[in-house]
C-alpha cells in the first residue's frame, strides 16, 4: 500500500459514514456495552451493532452479523473474542468495510505462541483484503474532530475539540493522559492507542495526521518500543517542521525496557540510542505525562519564542520568585527591559513595587487593566521572547479577576509566547478560566514551575523546527 | 518571651474562644468583609465585628471600638489601612487580647522607609504588650484542626482536615499550595503566610508545631529567604527527628533572589548554602509546589522505607514502565522478589502474565481481590521497601474499582509505605478515591511520575530521621 493510498484509507477509517460494533452488547460486564455507549448519541453516523443474540442494543436494531446490514459499513469496531477474530475480519473483507477498529487482546502480547500465529494470520488478512486495522489491543480511537468516540472508554468525549493528536503505545498511558487532557483542558483532534500495530503504526499515522489531518496541528507520541525505530525516526526526519512533533519515551531503566517486550511485543531498546535518533528526527522529546500535555497544549496555542529571554510578570511575589528560579533550572533568562519598556511598567505601577523583571505587579492588584497592560509592554519589549504571567485568585478577588477576563478578551492575540498560570478554588472562577484557556496565544498551565518547563520547550521547538507556520 | 511562653502564647492564639475582626465590613470590595466571610458560619466562638459605622455586619452585632466589646477578646484579626494600625495595637494592648493576625500591608516590604518606621514601631508594641503577632502582610491563617478560618480567603476551609502544617513565608504560593491541596486531598492542621513577620517567625512556629501542637504530624515550610537564617536552622536542627520538617526553598536565581528582598523584606541568599543548611539541620528539601504537597501527604499517611527497593504493581503495563522508569531517575531500585513471593504472585496471574517486578497485572484485572493479593505480598516481600501500585479506571471498569473499594477496606494498615495512582475521568470515581486516599499507609497521587518521586523523599526522609514515630 502506498502511504497516499494509506492516507486515504486512514481518512476513511477515521471519519467513517457507518460504524458496526461487532460484538455489541446490552450486558454493563462487555466491552461492547461500552463501546456502544461511546457511540450512542454521540455518533452522527449509523450505527449496526452485531450480536448473534440481540434485537436491540442501546436501543437501536442489531444484526446477527455483519453479512445481513442491508447498508454500507465504513468501519467495523471488533469486540468479540481473540478466537473468533479471524472469521470476523474476513467477514469485514467480504463486505468491503474501509477499516477496523480491532479491541480484542490476546495476540502477540501474550506469552503463548498462539498469540503470535493468530497476529500473522491477521497481517496475512489485512494485507489480503488491503484493510487498515487499528489494535489489537488497543481501546479504540476518538476522533473529537468530528465527535467520533469508536473506544470503550465513554468519557473520553469530555475532552475539549482542539490541534492536539495523542498516539499511544499503551491504553493505560493514554487513559492516563486523556483523564488529565479532560481536567487540563488539553484540547485534542485524536486520541488513540495503536495497541499491537498491525498495519497501522507510528509512520502511517505520523504521516497521515502531517500530510492529510487539517484537525492535527501538534502530535504528541507516546512510545514505548519498536521492532523498526528506524521507520518511525525516518517518517519523522522527512516530515520534520511540518507539524510540531514530541514524544514521551519510555524505557529508560533495564527492567521498565523488559516489560516493554511483554507489553506490545516489542523491546524498548537503549535509551540514549533513542534519545539521540529522536533529536535527529526533530521530534522534541519530554520526560512526564505532565510535560506531555504541557508542552502540546502551548505549541497548539502560543507563538513560539524568538530566543531564551521571557520576562516573569506576577500578581504575587512569591509565585514569581517560583518561576523565575524554575526559569534558571531549564536553562532559559530573565529578560532585561529596554528602557522604553521600563519606563512603560514604571508609570503602571507606584514606586513600592518591584519594576524590573520578575515584575511583582501586587501593588496593581486592584487594576487588572494596568496588569494587562504591563503584559502588553512586556509582549511588545525588543529584548522579550516570551512572557509567564501568574495570578492566584480566590473569592476575595473574584471581581478582579472578572474584570481581568473582560479586559483580557478585547485584546489582539500576542505575537510571542505567553504562558499563565492562574489558579482558584473550585468553583470559583473555573468558567472563566476554561474561557481564557488558549485563547489570544495565551495558555493556561497547573503551577508557576510548569510554566517554566512549557516555555522551555517552546524555545526547543523554535530551534528545531524554526518558526511556527 | 522564652519558647514555652510563646508556645502557650501561640495555643492561645490558633484555639482563641472569641475573635474580634477590626476592620469588618458589609461591603464586598473590602478584606474585613472576606475575614467576616471566612468566619461566620463556620467559627464556633464568638465574633465580635468592629467598624466604627456599622450597626450589624454579617448579620452579627458590631462594636464600634474593641474597647466597647463588653467582653473578652481572644483573637484580634486587623484589616484596618497601615496609618490605623499603630492605634488599633495599643487598642488590642489594653484589652488583653491575647494574639493578633495583622493582615494590613504597608509596612516593610515597601520601597518607602516610612514602611521600616511602622514596623519598628510595630515590634516595640508586641514586646511593649508581650503579644504574639502573625503578619503584617499576611492573608492570615487557617486553623483546620478546629474549623477556625483567620483568613481572607473562605475557601480555604474545603481543605480536609489533618496532619500537615503549611506554612508558607508568601501568601501568593500559600494559596496556590492551598489550593492544588483541595484538588489533591492534602489534608491540613494549619495554613498560613507569615507575612512580614513581627514577632512570629519560622523558629517560633518551627517549635510550637513540633512541641505543642498534636494535630500536626508533617510540617511543610514555603522559604524566601530570612535577615537571621541560622535561627532557623538551629532550632530544625535542636527539634530533629521529632516531627519530619520538608522545606521548599525559593531564591535560586540572582533575580528571584533580589526579588524576595523587596517582598518580604529579607535577602533569598545564596541557594548552595541554603541547601547544605537545610541538610545539615535535617530539613528535606524539595524543588517543586506539586513535590511539596506530595512529600508532606505521604509523609502523614504512609510508614517509612527500610530501604530504596521499590516493588511496582500495574493495572496497565504502560503506567508501569513509566514508574519504573521514574524510580531508576530519582536512584531507587525495582526490588528483586524473594522465591515465595514470586510464588505467591505467579499463583494469582495467568503465564500470560509478566509476573516478575514491574508486575503487569492487568491479566488479573478482572478480579481487584488478587490485585490485592499481589499488593499485600509485594509489602510483605522481605527483599521489598515499599511499594507503588497503579490503575487507571474509567465506566467501563467502574464496578472492579467498587470491588478493589471494598476489599481495600478489609484490609490491614500497611506497615510498608504504598504509594497509589488511581485515575479516573472527572465525576466517575472521585468519591472512592476521595474515600481510599490516606487510609491503611497509602496515598493515592496524580501521575506514576510523582508517585515515585515521592516514594524517593520517603526513603530521604528515613534515611534524615530514622523509624517514623
Amino acid at each position: 500500500m502506498t502511504q497516499a493510498t494509506m492516507n486515504e484509507k486512514l481518512r476513511d477509517l477515521f471519519s467513517p459514514g457507518s460504524i458496526a460494533v461487532i460484538g455489541a452488547s446490552n450486558s454493563f460486564d462487555k466491552l461492547g456495552y461500552h463501546v456502544m455507549k461511546s457511540l450512542a448519541g454521540n455518533y452522527q453516523g449509523k450505527i449496526f451493532p452485531i450480536n448473534p443474540k440481540a434485537e436491540k442494543i442501546w436501543g437501536i436494531d442489531a444484526y446477527r452479523s455483519l453479512k445481513e446490514v442491508p447498508e454500507q459499513v465504513d468501519l467495523a469496531v471488533i469486540v468479540v473474542p481473540a478466537s473468533l477474530v479471524a472469521e470476523t475480519v474476513h467477514a469485514c473483507g467480504r463486505k468491503a468495510v474501509k477499516g477496523i477498529v480491532l479491541i480484542t487482546a490476546g495476540f502477540r502480547e501474550i506469552e503463548d505462541a498462539k498469540g503470535e500465529v493468530l497476529e500473522h494470520d491477521l497481517r496475512a488478512m489485512a494485507d489480503r483484503y488491503d484493510l487498515p486495522i487499528v489494535g489489537p489491543n488497543t481501546f479504540g480511537y476518538v476522533n473529537l474532530t468530528l465527535g467520533i468516540n469508536a473506544s470503550f472508554t465513554s468519557e473520553f468525549c469530555q475532552i475539549e475539540k482542539g490541534g492536539v493528536a495523542l498516539i499511544s503505545q499503551s491504553g493505560g498511558m493514554c487513559h492516563l493522559c486523556g483523564f488529565l487532557a479532560i481536567d487540563e483542558r488539553v484540547a485534542m483532534s485524536k486520541l488513540m492507542s495503536l495497541g499491537n500495530r498491525c498495519n497501522v503504526d507510528f509512520p502511517e499515522m505520523l504521516r497521515y495526521l502531517v500530510e492529510a489531518d487539517e484537525a492535527t496541528r501538534v502530535i504528541a507520541l507516546y512510545i514505548e518500543g519498536l521492532d523498526a525505530p528506524r521507520d518511525l525516526i525516518e517518517t519523522a526526519a522527512s516530515l520534520r517542521g511540518k507539524k510540531p512533533i514530541i514524544a514521551y519515551k519510555a524505557g529508560r531503566s533495564e527492567k521498565g525496557d523488559s516489560a516493554s517486550r511483554f507489553h506490545t511485543g516489542s523491546l524498548a531498546g537503549n535509551h540514549d540510542i533513542w534519545t539521540g535518533a529522536l533529536r535527529q528526527a526533530g521530534i522534541l522529546q519530554v520526560e512526564s505525562a505532565d510535560e506531555l500535555l504541557d508542552t502540546a497544549k502551548a505549541l497548539d496555542a502560543c507563538a513560539l519564542p524568538g530566543g531564551p529571554r521571557v520576562a516573569v510578570l506576577s500578581g504575587q511575589a512569591g509565585p514569581g520568585m517560583i518561576a523565575s528560579d524554575a526559569l534558571e533550572r531549564v536553562k532559559l533568562q530573565l529578560s532585561r527591559f529596554a528602557a522604553a519598556t521600563q519606563e512603560k511598567i514604571n508609570n503602571l505601577l507606584p514606586p513600592i513595587a518591584i519594576r524590573t523583571n520578575p515584575v511583582d505587579m501586587g501593588p496593581a492588584w486592584y487594576n487588572p487593566k494596568a496588569m494587562l497592560e504591563i503584559l502588553q509592554a512586556a509582549v511588545e519589549d525588543e529584548g522579550t521572547d516570551g512572557v509567564i504571567f501568574l495570578a492566584m485568585y480566590a473569592s476575595a478577588n473574584l471581581k478582579l479577576a472578572e474584570e481581568l477576563e473582560k479586559y483580557m478578551k478585547a485584546l489582539e492575540p500576542f505575537r510571542k509566547p505567553v504562558i499563565a498560570c492562574f489558579t482558584a478554588p473550585p468553583g470559583i472562577w473555573d468558567e472563566s478560566i476554561k474561557r481564557l484557556d488558549r485563547q489570544k496565544g495565551v495558555v493556561i498551565l497547573a503551577t508557576p514551575e510548569r510554566t517554566a518547563k512549557a516555555m522551555s520547550n517552546l524555545w526547543k521547538a523554535r530551534l528545531l523546527w524554526g518558526e511556527k507556520r
